[in-house]
């Protein structure tokens, strides 16, 4: 927990877009801002938005945030170091990117379609200049799948990767699967809950995740994104009685992005497979996305995640924000703190395992069928709930809700003590909420 | 693909111990020299080795390696820029890091014992030098884990993190779970494969696991290590019939490591817990890894990997060597390409889809019964394989062994031409192998 000398200086950012991900990146900086600051080592400040939606340019001036309505005069601002492009499209984010490294300032973008037909020309342009393209958004929003291909499996020859990259067309398939519903259900469904645009088509017909299929097999592989080398179909055409037969035959049916190197070849392909019910892929429902890749040295692993959503976007674009930030604090060299922070942060302090509640699994193995009563007494005696019993001949189980430890250990001391008890096997639940 | 304008110099590595780790880690580097080099932008040169093993001082020597006896004449070698310790234990480990970082060179380890320990008075060490301390592999080998938290998460307060750490306990655990075996039995299995120790009290006892934790929760939450404040239980106690009541009550058994912050309390705990079945956890099977995190931006991420071997693991240690390599090669700034290849490499060409080879699933619907052996003749006429036909009434379902494309795009044109074919749809099959 080394402090810095001086007070670094801030990075400065300026915000093109104050929508989805440029209000969700706006919350993220200021919900968390202390923590943000203690591991990066020096603060972010979102010094200029261009938007023109005027209640949201009221909301960043009420945070003294500069609000201009040409997007193109903040990726030329000069008063910022980094600019964040959440405008979408491929004609003006391409013009305020590009003006952007012009100016020498550094990008960040979640816009896969920029990036999978213009990346290219943009990373020339921002090697040339010597600033950094961030783009951890722009793949699986919430999963840090761009720092895994580029830094994690670096050691790696990449053999494939196959990935749901799509949360819309996801949450049909998932829909179609568990309700048998039809196609044309689940997505009037999907576009119901907010969860698909009213033109579907670059979700649904794959076009979307060929754009994260492009920039993920040029990290995995080397070379460019080559959009026009993948093969895309999408899931319009799918029936539900498919997801049955699938089911029967041992697999889920998902649309995977794949990339797999056979010898000198690269296979690039977007369609719906289906996938062996035992993977971990399968288990990828609703709107969650999931990436496995083999290497030749790690072998496989699996990243899993949210695909899409405002906070969960923002993650990602300020990862690549404070990446820029120790390098700015640092000035090169050490740029990431040994245990991820800069500065102290109020540590919590831990807790005595006493206090802490949690749910129970008990077996109680009884001299006789009717001392489960008496079991039962004993839990309400230290007021653990019950919230599932079930008996079978002289065994007793029972799954309780959350309870203090130090309850739970009183009651467990009893009921070992019962003359009608023989043998008593307590686990603790889990619920990963 | 920018190239560097001068040659950079290599990074010179010392490794103070080849076994496992080590000779993974020699292995790695050779086999995929020409991609690592590509990737970091610089060469990462094995310079020198400690071992008192003959056969592997001599297969080191003749790959050009100086070979000593004494590790701690590796950690203070002038001819060497990070030393990688991979000696194990926490004292003669201990004191060849602080030497290393005395001298002023980085150190990357997969030791996490040392770290849980030693880990404050390490990373001070390294901080007050300006060295680093690369420690990817010492959690879960080959899942970034390291990286997610230290960068990918960096937007996020944790809420929560719980993960399967110990392959060798949850390789005995799915034993149980799966074949009904006793705990002794499990282990002694585990025991004849080599995946458990035959002292395996650290791993079964959940004390690695804590070692892990406490790593964990300190990228997490801040801090130094507390290895004192987890509250740790083994899984020797356990019995099998436990497994079923589990299952049947919609649960797995796992040795968890759980640290989960309420208000500004931490808790830390290993211990086995029931798990929900649905849970992508609960679905880490063998000596598999997984590590559930909790941000309050991301939402829940998931990551997946083998916790053990040795190319595993040295896939860990190159990444950090990498980070150090392009340190080397940056000067500072600049440090990760775009899309991780700093040099070009040989790209693999885009397959066409007609030559590629991929297994299917087909279903006919067919005007009569009896038309189903045509389908299947005119598979035969096209070399289809079939692994597996069912039919119901006039719904006939056929999963194919790998074909080429062009192959079954004149098998699905023949068949969807027959008189006796009213609908055909074709899904293809990814095997993820």
């Amino acid at each position: 927990m080394q402090a810095p000398l001086a007070p670094p200086p801030a990075l400065r950012a300026g915000l093109l877009g104050f929508g989805v991900v440029g209000s969700g990146t706006h919350g993220v900086l200021a919900a968390n801002r202390d923590t943000i600051r203690a591991r990066a080592g020096c603060a972010i400040e979102l010094a200029v938005v261009a938007t023109r939606n005027a209640s949201r340019a009221r909301a960043a001036m009420e945070d003294g945030i500069e609000v201009l309505t040409d997007p193109m005069q903040v990726a030329r601002h000069p008063g910022v170091d980094v600019v964040i492009e959440a405008i979408g499209g491929t004609t003006d984010a391409r013009d305020c990117v590009l003006a952007a490294i012009a100016e020498g300032k550094h990008v960040v973008t979640a816009n896969k379609a920029l990036l999978a037909m213009h990346g290219e020309e943009i990373f020339a342009a921002a090697s040339a200049r010597g600033v950094t393209v961030g783009f951890e958004a722009a793949v699986a929003v919430s999963i840090p799948i761009v720092k895994a291909l580029r830094e994690g499996l670096v050691a790696n020859e990449i053999e494939w990767l196959a990935g749901i990259v799509n949360g819309t067309s996801n949450y049909v398939l998932t829909q179609m699967a568990a309700a048998g519903r039809s196609y044309a259900d689940a997505l009037a469904s999907a576009q119901s809950l907010g969860y698909a645009e009213a033109d579907p088509a670059l979700d649904v017909g794959g076009g979307d995740a060929a754009h994260k299929l492009a920039l993920l097999a040029a990290m995995a592989f080397g070379g460019p994104p080559r959009l026009d080398a993948v093969h895309v179909e999408g899931i319009a055409t799918l029936q539900a009685v498919d997801f049955l037969h699938a089911a029967r035959l041992g697999y889920a049916v998902k649309l995977l992005a794949v990339a797999r190197r056979s010898g000198d070849e690269l296979q690039l392909r977007v369609h719906p497979a289906l996938v062996p019910r035992e993977s971990l892929l399968a288990r990828v429902d609703g709107r969650m996305n999931g990436i496995m890749v083999k290497g030749n040295a790690a072998g496989v692993t699996m990243y899993y995640g949210a695909g899409a959503g405002s906070s969960e976007t923002a993650s990602a674009v300020v990862a690549d924000l404070v990446d820029l930030a120790r390098a700015v604090r640092g000035g090169g060299q050490v740029r990431v703190p040994p245990l991820g922070f800069w500065e102290g942060v109020p540590q919590p302090r831990a807790a005595s395992l006493g206090d802490t509640r949690l749910r129970n699994y008990l077996r109680v193995e009884l001299l006789n069928a009717d001392s489960a009563v008496l079991v039962l007494e004993a839990l309400s005696r230290h007021h653990v709930p019950v919230i599932k019993g079930t008996q079978s001949r002289n065994t007793f189980v029972v799954l309780s809700g959350e309870v203090l430890e130090s309850a739970m250990a009183a009651a467990l001391r009893e009921i070992e003590g019962m003359p009608g008890v023989q043998a008593l096997t307590r686990l603790r639940v889990e619920q990963l909420e």
